[in-house]
């Protein structure tokens, strides 16, 4: 038996553990800092912001104290964040870009995320130019704070059944704004609860008793004087949910509220005096639908934050963690847990969907501008169904994608992942969130993803081939009847073919134009009953629910993973010299190397072999069990090899600040332990005082006329017939 | 267009929807909810139980207040809670298992959860009787509290590397318990950081300088006067979780603290006055292991209850919420949400997931059970290695189905979802700490749980067939060579044999024994080294882990439907009558039926086509892609059918009491809108008065000098070079 604790510390081995990673990386990580997000300037630019934050005098950024308030402090708190935020993006001026950026950084839902997110551009895209002109500069300079009421208590996605009415009263020039029943108050309304000073209201537009369906009008909320709720309205926080602790997302009612006719925003529609109801600006509504889009491109976004994030705080943890008994013979550590296949194919793919979906949130983010730039220029732009169909299907996709992958990080810690020293509180937040809103994932990939697939593939059945998104030039193999001829081809891969991107993608492409094909015979069929004397009613719905989504996510891979070969193909086409002018960095050899191994391992590992993508390319004979297996070898020898070897690399590259990450375990230094430990006192239960949970003698508060009396034999004695 | 809000309001549908779902059910609710828990008796046991709770006269156990309640206010809630719990168990004299079910029904990880679970059994099984003698009746009373210390901060699952040493002192007789660095702390302790009097400490034995391994020792922690720490002890609570607000897991350290020599638990082993360790009733400590399952058989039991209460939410919500546009021609109602596939995938899957967790949970508790009499008879038991194999991979299982499913519900309720009024706080607590405590269960998976496969096999092997257990028998079809032929069988099923449970069952028996097999061969192999220039290292690591989880897990859907199946079987083998009588409760052809549906229904869309079942079946050719299509379309026959028709039933079934759901939403009079406005009102922010967050007037606090200050004016304003 060896001698007692003969082993080294845990603490003294930590932050060597770290550093040692760092070391062995292949590549300069600061170089590749530079480059994920797109040059140093975009690296050193985000720093910057995050420095009007953490180096912020008074502190009320610093995060700390956040895990352990209550609701109702958390929520003050974030009041005073929300000052604070509005003042220093009021002092730098800075534009919409920038400002969005501050909010997610202070890393809160703040009460005026909806003003600024969606009250001010609705009133920028729908509020005639004399409106915007009288309401603009309250608006941007917050002294007015919005809110966007369309959401009822009992109903949400169908818009044409929200209840809440606008009546004209020609009488008084004046729009009579109402509830009928509470389940038609207004729901879930960010910044309402307490916040907000006004809002904009949804409701059906009702004239000499005709309805004119739903439209939006500016109405007061609370008084600029006292902040007192104006007659008539009722306004409540909805109480707790699952996260957004700080935001006071409200319920709403209206009774017989009254604003003048003049409200009713009016770039696309005036009602007159005398009641008459006129469109206008038709064309102009095309560029709205175009700047719609641009909350799910910042939601792809936000999730690829969110999961490089995770990833950081997962690997540094699991290179700081040793657990288990040492396989290395003569070793007498244990085990990193990074270095067990178990933990690897939670982390590392993790670390690999970080990648993509940063690449693929950029790729959107460009088709987006160019988009917009052509709208602006001419009107109209042919990217718009495109931008408008990835931006549904990337939306559900990458957010279902960051959520599980950032829970996969949080439990791959093991029991420590259940303590908020993990840093994963944010979790609750947009993570979790984010499925929800701007269209719920699942009905957003079995609804408008699928449609806009085969619509696409209807359009390049009549346009013909050659005039494609990249994206989906796979369409081409079923408009030309070639889809066969693909797919025996790819069931000839070798090992070599199974281990470079562009056949990798031919794969996947095969597998989205299979999906979606199948997809457009089974709408225009009927599925033959069953025999045992059962109907087929609801069969085919399931079956068309099914396949839509299918096809929706084999699309989304293919859509993503492209994205990412569009990067690691322009390193590898252009000069490093070049490169590293356009990055600000020095770009090697070694980047290009480590990024087309990611995206390799994400071809195989986070695409190919998932659950979903197996069951694809088995199901059509895609591939054969021999090739899965091939591919299973393929990426396991780069998950326990260089992607496990630049782990840490990998994730510092997305240059996630220690104050901002307020992630004990999953600190810069290694230090985790030491850090649990001084955090855990911070607990309020921990505290003598008023908000601490123990008396002067560190004794548990009431404890005398609590437990106390259990402890004394005060309390009911056990009962002899127990059986215990 | 239509009148404005012509359609009958939400408030006045809800009732009536959910009583018209009662009313199309085919089958007796209340003879269902006899049959499933076992009996009438059994049904009105758990009742009476929670009646203990719910009627309580002054309140103590009521939820409501729960989730609008601080870290701190829930914990001091928990501890009131915890002394009223001993007094009604005390009173009651209930046996072990009442106690469990009732603190369960506290719906709270309490501060003496451990005490109870942990602390006591301990003691019971590991002191000597002269020491339970003089211990037991103050543990058994509640008069000393305790915890169970084993888990160090840097150390959990590999006890032989626990750093905690006690040395003895033959000088003094004593033990010298210490903690050698901060990193040995014990954390994790339920119950230390605030409450507990004493511990069991696991530490390792140190005499004259030789380490003898871990050791459980009882340390008093607590002054029993005044309840503050003993000198020498350091204990805190560590702070916030993912859940669990009212259990004080603890972080605690031992400088140099002494306990006499007799405080080593010595049922086992003792160590005399001079130092001499001897071991003692080695035979004995058989019954331990055995006893040791129980914790993980009751693990499976919680996940079942907690899965069904989640499916009775759910299920509720979809038929009162109606939304979106009817696809009944005349029909003016939204249809009810639970009549779309998608929810009926994320809803209806998790029914059939509760009560076959719930059937698989009764089974293994009844195996145990049997051991445990065996056990006390004879002394040994060959169904020990079997319960101890099963319990490892139906824990692991069976929470991780629980969680994912509860989790489905919770966002098949949309937006609604995220709010607590869905009464889904629950799901922080058991179901998410489940996954890690007691193994965690992705190393279950890849390692005991596949282990014992393995050896069940090898001894299948040298024992010939016919001795297996049911659960085990397929393995027969390796031993014998036979699988190939049963896998050519499979492949001929035909619609009516895909709708048969038995001939599903085979299905999966030979998805389980493929998968024992190939796992079997691989461990004994080594993997041919990619061509590519690449090492393999690393590469066989990844695909035992790999082959090893999927083995589990096809044994676990095996062993899970099994236990359903001999439920269903039972009920077609035995008179009506006498199954009526055996339930105390009239058993009709209809539960007959409904219960069969909702197991081929099971065995369908959860076990085989569920992406891990799929991915198995193609790969390894156990069913065509043709027959894949078949169960798809009978499953979803079932899922719109028999199904939906019976859903309020099937989870009414699970007699779940409003009060214990204690969900706005999910309340069986169906007034979901107008409780959850109810419930927001409760919100503390929308209170005036000292915990509220108003004004007396309404206006939110410290309005005047916070964003106050921004409306009017008197912040930083807009700077020009704006570009917003």
């Amino acid at each position: 038996m060896s001698a007692v604790n003969s082993r080294p510390t845990p603490e003294s081995l930590q932050p060597k553990d770290l550093a040692q990673e760092r070391q062995q990386c292949s590549f300069s990580i600061d170089a590749l800092s530079c480059l994920v997000p797109g040059g140093r300037q975009h690296r050193d630019h985000a720093r910057w912001l995050l420095s009007l934050l953490k180096d912020d005098p008074d502190k009320t950024f610093d995060k700390e104290r956040r895990v352990f308030q209550s609701r109702n402090a958390r929520f003050f708190n974030g009041q005073k964040v929300a000052l604070r935020y509005f003042e220093i993006r009021n002092r730098h001026g800075l534009d919409k870009k920038d400002a969005d950026a501050l909010r997610l950084l202070t890393d809160e839902y703040l009460p005026v995320q909806v003003s600024e997110s969606m009250f001010q551009p609705t009133l920028m895209r729908q509020a005639s130019e004399q409106q915007w002109q009288e309401w603009g500069p309250m608006v941007r300079s917050g002294r007015w704070l919005g809110c966007y009421m369309q959401t009822e208590l009992a109903h949400g996605s169908n818009l044409s059944a929200l209840r809440t009415t606008a009546t004209l009263d020609t009488a008084t020039d004046e729009w009579v704004i109402h509830t009928p029943e509470p389940s038609a108050g207004k729901t879930w309304i960010g910044g309402s609860g307490l916040t907000a000073t006004h809002g904009v209201v949804m409701a059906n537009l009702v004239i000499a008793g005709k309805p004119y369906g739903m439209h939006p009008l500016l109405v007061p909320l609370r008084s600029l004087e006292d902040h007192t709720l104006l007659p008539g309205r009722q306004a409540i926080d909805m109480g707790p949910k699952q996260g957004a602790p700080a935001m006071d997302n409200g319920y709403v009612c209206f009774d017989s509220v009254r604003v003048p006719r003049t409200n009713l925003l009016s770039r696309f529609q005036t009602v007159s005096r005398e009641g008459k109801y006129e469109p206008r600006n038709a064309q102009a509504k095309t560029l709205t639908r175009g700047t719609m889009t641009l909350v799910r491109v910042g939601l792809c976004e936000i999730a690829s934050h969110h999961l490089a994030r995770a990833c950081t705080i997962a690997v540094r943890y699991a290179v700081v963690r040793r657990q288990g008994s040492s396989s290395t013979p003569g070793s007498q550590l244990e085990p990193k847990i990074l270095d067990y296949s178990g933990v690897q194919q939670r982390v590392l793919t993790a670390v690999a969907s970080a990648y993509a979906l940063t690449f693929a949130s950029q790729h959107l983010r460009g088709i987006y501008e160019r988009m917009m730039s052509e709208l602006e220029a001419k009107g109209s732009s042919p990217l718009l169904p495109i931008v408008h169909g990835y931006s549904s299907v990337l939306k559900a996709a990458v957010t279902n994608e960051s959520l599980a992958a950032i829970e996969r990080c949080r439990r791959s810690m093991g029991g420590h992942g259940f303590s908020q020293a993990s840093g994963f509180d944010f979790e609750r937040n947009q993570p979790n969130a984010g499925l929800i809103y701007e269209g719920e994932n699942s009905m957003l990939l079995a609804g408008p993803a699928a449609n806009f697939l085969v619509k696409q593939l209807a359009e390049a059945r009549k346009a013909g081939t050659g005039t494609r998104m990249p994206e989906l030039v796979y369409l081409d193999l079923v408009v030309e009847d070639k889809l066969d001829r693909a797919l025996q081809r790819g069931r000839q891969y070798d090992e070599i073919d199974l281990s470079t991107p562009e056949k990798l993608l031919d794969i996947l492409g095969c597998r989205a134009a299979k999906l979606v094909s199948e997809l457009d015979k089974l709408r225009s069929s009927t599925i033959p009953a069953l025999s045992k004397g059962r109907s087929g009613d609801g069969a085919k719905s399931h079956m068309l629910t099914d396949l839509s989504t299918r096809a929706s996510l084999a699309h989304a891979a293919y859509l993503i993973s492209h994205s990412f070969y569009l990067l690691t193909n322009r390193l590898v086409s252009q000069h490093l010299h070049n490169l590293s002018s356009q990055y600000g960095a020095t770009i090697t050899q070694a980047h290009r190397t480590a990024l087309e191994d990611v995206l390799v391992f994400y071809l195989l590992q986070n695409c190919l072999l998932s659950p979903s993508g197996l069951v694809d390319l088995l199901e059509y004979d895609i591939l054969t069990p021999a090739q899965v297996q091939t591919c299973r070898a393929i990426a396991a020898t780069l998950m326990s090899g260089p992607i496990r070897r630049d782990a840490v690399g990998l994730v510092e590259a997305f240059d996630m600040d220690d104050w901002y990450l307020c992630s004990p375990l999953g600190s810069s230094d290694g230090r985790a332990y030491e850090r649990m430990i001084e955090w855990m006192k911070r607990e309020p239960l921990n505290q003598s005082g008023e908000d601490g949970g123990r008396e002067q003698n560190g004794a548990m508060k009431g404890y005398r006329d609590g437990v106390g009396r259990l402890i004394r034999g005060e309390a009911v004695q056990f009962a002899q017939k127990s059986k215990l």
